[in-house]
């Protein structure tokens, strides 16, 4: 497999060799590798010595179900530490196929100019695309498909990611012209930052890459498909309601960020969750889809296209975080609403749970009423799009955001707010918020733990080896709904990384291959400036009571502390 | 000499005796004392934690001229670290005569009410002050002397600081109702946090502190004075043309901040120079004055009054800083404008060098134009004052406004704005910027070195000694101006503390003291989360060549190194 680089200084295209030693790197712990390897940590994230390295898994490109998923990583500019972003989509399929597994951008242009990178088995090339600058991510996909035939993928910016707003994210296009978001930690800024708008891979592809010893492979993929569709989880849950079916849960147990974090508990959560959603798509029917899978050979299809009344493309898939953070976080609860601002938001290439968390802050501060959906698409579709001082201001985040309007209610770890998680009262959320090398999130690993969340105690234990599960599992190219499709057993990725490359290894291996990404990451952290205090929830969650149930975090400081000894980290 | 806590929590007030090894303790030293003790410094500095600390220096209350001056401190919410901030004016000097040498706030009410701290011999009580709310500080001085009776020293934030702005300074009143800033680090925030919109002294106390040998004692001090006006830079050019005075040299060697420092000279700096600015006094006379005296017995008088076109009041006394960053630094060449926006900022209660480098970065970003009087007017007694989004985020500072415009450009040091001085024209402040332990600013202490201003070896040592001297000076309760004059020989400043203490000590003791200070102001800072990497100079003056000399900072590495050499700091 190759790397490509495009150097955007220079705006010349190079390809090279995957090192040998890369060979089972992929997604964050490749991400991690250059990161540590070419970025100076203490650089301006949005200058010419950062990089945008996009990637695939360890496993990507040889029709594993799920493992396709496209990494987007570098120094981001909204934590100043690592950030890996990941998202669906056909992107790396089509890569692979053109035998390329990474590309890395560098450099930056000293004009003001914007590039496609557009690249197929026949012509790779620079692009001038001053053309198509303020184009949000669905009107310019809408043009590449034009220009380029239609069979391509694409991974673009907006308008926000040509501003350089801190929670521009990159989006990736899917099984059809719908789009995924890699949308955390500003990755769309670096991007823009790169003048670089767009990159077009045409499916002309016909690389396919070796495989060790088929016959185990393909025993493999079945024993990991099996395994999947027996799990009721992901073979009629996750297909029927996606991710949306989390909602109802997270506010029973008061855990939904409401009213910017005032309150646990939405009292109109009942016309936004799993059920609703699914009744609106039913009753609408038109373009309206449930199992829409975003990659191909997806056999989880947790996405969905939302319909509008009349039966027409509404919003792409609409995610549980983005329902709770621009809808209970914002008191809204117009379903139609909140799809439309997910539109908005994927065309505008924006983070809809840091732009939920951010516009919350607003709110509290009397921009506009919890609510008011006219106000609040406005704050979307005109401040942030066009980048007025509000736009501008909540486009840097909520930390930002924040920090600005004068309060110490911060929804936020290492500057990137916390998804549509209370801490408070989902207290697993408090370690992993606390412990993501990329600020707060639930991406770095989520357990389906025994312990009742509003347990104070015992949590660590079990979401450090998630999280360990998870860095590993995803390094391989897998998404995180495949993990809990397969329990959280790691033999199923260990066989088939046995059968492609024709090795021995066991479970302990990816184990170790998985702590071994997060220290990777957490040192380039240290290097950028991190400290263990940046390992801490913010205060006013552990002083302000949570309605309905007035919980604080209280997860014991021990427990924070031991996460990081030795005696665990060490030991492979 | 007594302590006057305030609790706002509890709105409760607290006298106590000034420790017995607290005697030599004042200024800087005293500030870096108490938050050392008494203040947490991860706390959240407009949170109850954190708390404002009023003095004057150890010489306060002797009648030495000019060794009144006002410290107010705290951790900083614009650096995040610590903060002495000082200015003239006449508090001290009433403050002394009730026998109280320092206020300390602390806590913070519960509701959003504002209080005033009145103090007099015979009352000292917190009065609710919510009917001043929102007036500026020239509005509300003249309230405060019409309540009371006139002969009243005052210290009061306005709109700014209740807005708890990070660019809001405390304003205390001199010789008349005139106003002196204690400007830099919003201290004004951190007062407005703690719901205190005034202190008023009232000037009727009759302690008189006990010195220990007066014929001594008065010998030091007609040397001093000796000294000071045989100097012709305090005898005879600051008096006539104040600070003002060095604005025509930063322009002639290229180190004026021009245009959002893009450039070091002002094409038209000769309209408001030094000389512009006595020519105009001159020629309007009316409330017009030179040689205005900020604080009572003060021999050098580098205040002035400026009058408008009618001879009536226009602005409190127009700083060689305030002409910098809010003449050149914004294309202002205007002397009326630049006096009117003084007078603003004064009334709103902010600091005009940070000002000046937020709203520069703002006009960059194209938020008006350079020169644009008008507008750039009205961004500060419009969105400043009113607290619009462009004013909160200006009013956040420097550093904040380049993270959301997105420049790497901050011309700022530990997030404060440099002041009017270019760093790569007047090489010995990369140093004096780097290393202070406030966050780049000329208050740190400037040499008048004898190595030119362009050549980049050799500072280090010079501005590292004068840095030392001033600590220990300022801690006494001088201001800088007279260290000046004194010729930085510290046998005057020692001779008066022998004399009143009935001490031996030497020159060498008081530059022991000024290390104490500065280490201890470290100290806190590195608690704080600082490190050794703050003590640098931001990378664009590296690399951006500075027009018409076309200059970079390029101080030597180990110049900066050496600094903290333990050889130097531990030595006494």
């Amino acid at each position: 497999m190759k790397i490509l680089r495009a150097n955007m200084s220079k705006l010349k295209i190079l390809i090279e060799d995957l090192p040998e030693e890369w060979k089972l790197f992929g997604g964050r712990r490749l991400v991690a590798e250059i990161c540590n390897k070419e970025i100076n940590p203490e650089c301006y994230p949005l200058g010419d010595e950062n990089k945008l390295i996009i990637t695939g898994g360890a496993l990507a490109g040889y029709g594993i179900p799920m493992a396709d998923r496209l990494s987007v990583g570098g120094k981001s500019p909204l934590t100043g530490g690592i950030k890996e972003s990941n998202a669906g989509g056909t992107v790396i399929q089509s890569l692979s196929k053109l035998g390329i597994c990474t590309i890395i951008i560098e450099g930056q242009p000293s004009t003001k100019d914007f590039y496609i990178l557009y690249i197929s088995k026949d012509k790779t090339e620079l692009i001038n695309a001053s053309v198509y600058k303020k184009l949000g991510n669905h009107e310019l996909v809408k043009e590449m498909r034009k220009k380029f035939n239609n069979d391509v993928s694409t991974i673009s910016i907006g308008p926000a990611g040509e501003m350089k707003m801190s929670i521009a994210g990159v989006f990736a296009s899917d099984t059809k012209w719908h789009l995924r978001p890699a949308a955390r930690g500003g990755m769309g800024a670096v991007m823009g930052s790169k003048g670089l708008k767009a990159i077009v891979i045409k499916n002309n592809g016909t690389y396919k890459p070796n495989i060790s010893n088929k016959e185990e492979f393909y025993s493999a993929r079945r024993e990991f498909i099996k395994k999947i569709m027996n799990n009721p989880e992901t073979a009629v849950r996750y297909p029927k309601y996606g991710t949306a079916a989390t909602l109802q849960i997270k506010n029973k147990i008061g855990a939904l960020p409401t009213y910017n974090f005032t309150r646990g508990s939405f009292e109109k959560a009942d016309l936004i969750n799993g059920d609703a959603l699914f009744r609106l798509i039913e009753k609408r029917k038109g373009v309206g889809q449930h199992s829409h899978a975003c990659m191909a050979g997806c056999i989880i299809k947790c996405g969905n296209i939302i319909p509008n009344k009349d039966g027409n493309f509404l919003s792409d898939s609409l995610e549980f975080e983005t329902m709770g953070m621009l809808g209970a976080n914002l008191g809204i609860s117009n379903l139609d609403t909140i799809a439309n601002l997910n539109y908005e938001c994927n065309n505008i290439g924006i983070d809809t749970i840091e732009t939920g968390a951010a516009i919350g802050i607003a709110l509290s501060f009397g921009i506009a009423n919890f609510g008011d959906e006219k106000e609040i698409s406005k704050i979307i579709s005109k401040d942030i799009r066009n980048g007025t001082v509000l736009g501008q201001l909540l486009g840097s985040g909520c930390t930002l955001t924040a920090q600005v309007f004068k309060t110490s209610r911060v929804p936020a770890v290492k500057g990137q707010s916390i998804n549509a998680s209370d801490p408070r009262a989902h207290k697993e959320r408090a370690i992993t918020h606390s412990m993501s090398t990329m600020g707060a999130d639930h991406t770095f690993g989520v357990t389906r733990s025994p312990i009742p969340p509003h347990e104070s105690n015992g949590h660590m234990q079990i979401a450090r080896l998630v999280h360990v599960k998870m860095a590993g599992y995803e390094s391989l190219g897998f998404c995180q709904m495949s993990l809990a499709g397969i329990e959280f057993e790691l033999k199923y990725p260990v066989s088939l990384v046995n059968a492609i490359f024709n090795l021995n290894k066991d479970t302990e291996w990816l184990l170790k291959y998985g702590k071994e990404v997060i220290l990777e990451e957490r040192k380039f952290n240290f290097a950028a400036g991190f400290t263990e205090k940046d390992d801490r929830i913010p205060d006013f969650f552990k002083k302000e009571k949570l309605p309905p149930f007035n919980l604080v975090v209280d997860v014991p400081e021990k427990e924070y502390k031991s996460y990081w000894d030795k005696s665990f980290w060490e030991n492979s």
